[in-house]
């Protein structure tokens, strides 16, 4: 089983314990005892660590000039200000086909933040919400606070991580509450096809939900398909569209996401439903009022330019992540990423000596070599690992050296004296 | 029964369904009949709507500076940078006869997610928590979403409205979370004495529950009564301090809270606490990377004479507020604020002829005088007013004189012709 084939090793309830901050919290702290070699991070999805992603000067003079206009010290509605929500609805309706309005768009701190609310408030006894597996752990930790039982479908390997959607159609029952995809894909770098988006709605239309589509990392697509919105369906099935300016803009400390109904059937119009949202919001804090205040002009006055050097940048990288990859003979990335900033790899434990299972190989790497990537039980798959590469391409390229060697050292004997 | 007396009229469950920022926002929605007149809002405790109550130099220079360093665009750990749980552990701690270490500190967006935070970690199968009445309906509707069930202890206004210790004992039993308390009072305007304080803690021991102390108004005290922070008493009952930067500073919209286990028993640090409290951290958004960087300079370098004139100013705009009131015969303000922005006041419906409630005169005056004020349901105590003072004060004198005119108009025939 070269490589360790395409078999898939799914992790179920554990990773509703573990959290990606918290498991890499821990690595760092294993890389202490490494004093000789500067830390390589691939293992948190923020590009900013990293000097090749910055964002660009207007949104930082956009929110210098609201925080020194001393207009936007005092609260903002719950809900967010009306001039960020009606930009954001303009912003996501380019790519629809309708208008969204200004009362379809709730600020956020965050797409996670986001996450939150969409979870809270389809909570409801018995509730169950449908999640990915692989897929983003703030699920179902929200889930767990929020006594939603989660049920995981699988993504499928084999057809580049689509949606298993027989598995959905098998899981579902009168009490699910909404079917999440996320898209690009974290943690496995696909872009679903138009033609998938369009099957996924009508099977959470046959099965009766909702979709929430989280797509934190929205139009960051480069290879063969086009980043295309969940909410362009939104005809066929009521879809809570997620998003923020963390990825796209670099700028995920800003901490300014959104929740938004892309409905153009009205199912969120129901006045209980407004109701809901609008109290659940009451008791959230919201992103600062000043950094709200400049959203309009961030999503109008960005240069095509910096969106464009963003998604070559993140080609190269991936390239360069794929390539060197394809070095480890323990190491297998069955599906080259298409979008988002992370892939996924399967460890073949086979070719490995003294490394019981993922956990293992990322805290050994983590102290001997500096390196951090994220295991991929933290994400639903044991035995593969989270690898970012939104990073610098030279760090990239020491880094996995470092894995590459770290690997070699760690080969079952007969491999070392191939 | 001049003025109304004393009699306080407590609205129960009604409240966890009405929220300050939803009423407020259809009172103002009221006011745009009414064009010839300036709208004086006298209803939310933002007192940065106001030129006279403005944040000081020190502050948003900090913010500025770490905005434009770029070092600070990408996530900060959930529960808060570093240097800024150390800066408020050592901002609190000058006030408290132990040390806070950064591990006590947790960065909210704003008081209103400390609030969230506290019920939330608490919540679990048939708990319950003790509020003030009257108080902040935050609280109600957090532990409405979370499950929690509300059981009021009164505020007594003869004993200038200390806490009904009598009333939490009878209240409380094994399933009592917390016992809230609101220091310095909002809607009240009161401050707890030192003695008060102890005896809150010394009843919440013999209870068997732990305090939360909201302290979103701390410091802003300016009677006789000096501000002592419940952490004071943390060695006799373990207490959560809740704040914020918003008030002080005078910036709610930069939503910078915090949430502090001051509890030097360290019942906090029970491995299973410190990890339910650290996974719910995992899931909010937390204020932005930023401006929580530039949080140590501001509770650092600012300087004394800024807290000086806020503390003047409020004390001054109190005494005002409290003087137009009295010339107003069918209001009656029992207890002359010491602190925080807001007082409550009695109004006597006997002594008008067609208003049937709080709301309805709420509704009323902002309709024809546009002045805004909140009906005292909204925070437990039906046909009673909540008015800010933290107003500039030649508004709080218009508005007071607006609302003496729409009182006369509306009095009683027979008292018009006296």
């Amino acid at each position: 089983m070269e490589n360790g084939g395409n078999s898939v090793n799914y992790e179920s309830k554990e990773t509703s314990t573990m959290t990606i901050k918290g498991i890499l919290s821990l690595l760092m702290q294993s890389t202490v005892e490494n004093k000789n070699k500067r830390v390589i991070s691939l293992g948190l999805g923020d590009p900013t660590l990293f000097s090749c992603f910055q964002t660009t000067s207007v949104s930082e003079e956009a929110v210098a000039d609201t925080l020194l206009s001393h207009n936007f010290h005092g609260y903002a509605p719950t809900a967010g200000l009306l001039q960020t929500r009606q930009a954001i609805a303009e912003y996501l309706s380019r790519d629809l086909p309708y208008k969204l309005s200004s009362h379809d768009v709730f600020i956020t701190c965050g797409c996670t933040q986001a996450i939150d609310v969409s979870v809270a408030i389809l909570a409801r006894g018995g509730a169950n919400i449908l999640l990915p597996r692989p897929g983003f752990p703030i699920y179902e930790l929200c889930a767990a606070f929020r006594q939603v039982e989660v049920r995981h479908y699988d993504l499928l390997l084999e057809k580049g991580w689509e949606v298993d959607l027989d598995s959905v159609k098998a899981l579902a029952d009168h009490n699910t509450v909404a079917l999440v995809i996320i898209n690009p894909g974290n943690p496995c770098g696909n872009v679903y096809s138009y033609n998938h988006l369009e099957k996924i709605a009508e099977t959470a239309k046959q099965i009766g939900t909702i979709v929430i589509a989280d797509e934190v990392y929205g139009h960051l697509a480069f290879g063969s398909n086009p980043f295309v919105p969940m909410g362009v369906f939104g005809v066929i099935v009521p879809v809570i569209t997620l998003g923020s300016l963390s990825k796209r803009w670099i700028v995920p400390g800003w901490r300014l996401g959104w929740f938004v109904t892309t409905d153009p059937s009205g199912t969120f119009k129901n006045p209980k439903v407004v109701e809901r949202i609008r109290k659940y919001f009451d008791l959230l804090g919201g992103p600062a009022t000043f950094i709200q205040a400049a959203v309009p002009r961030i999503l109008n006055q960005t240069e095509e330019s910096f969106f464009k050097k963003t998604i070559d940048d993140l080609r190269l990288n991936s390239d360069i992540c794929f390539k060197e990859i394809e070095e480890i003979p323990c190491m297998f990335c069955p599906h080259k990423p298409e979008g988002s900033m992370t892939m996924i790899v399967k460890l073949n434990l086979l070719l490995l000596e003294d490394i019981n299972d993922d956990i293992d190989f990322c805290f050994k790497l983590a102290k001997e070599e500096s390196v951090i990537i994220l295991p991929g039980t933290t994400v639903g798959l044991k035995d593969w690992l989270r690898i970012t590469f939104a990073a610098d391409p030279s760090a990239l390229v020491e880094g996995l050296k470092r894995v590459k060697v770290f690997c070699q050292r760690h080969a079952k004997k007969w491999l070392k004296q191939c």
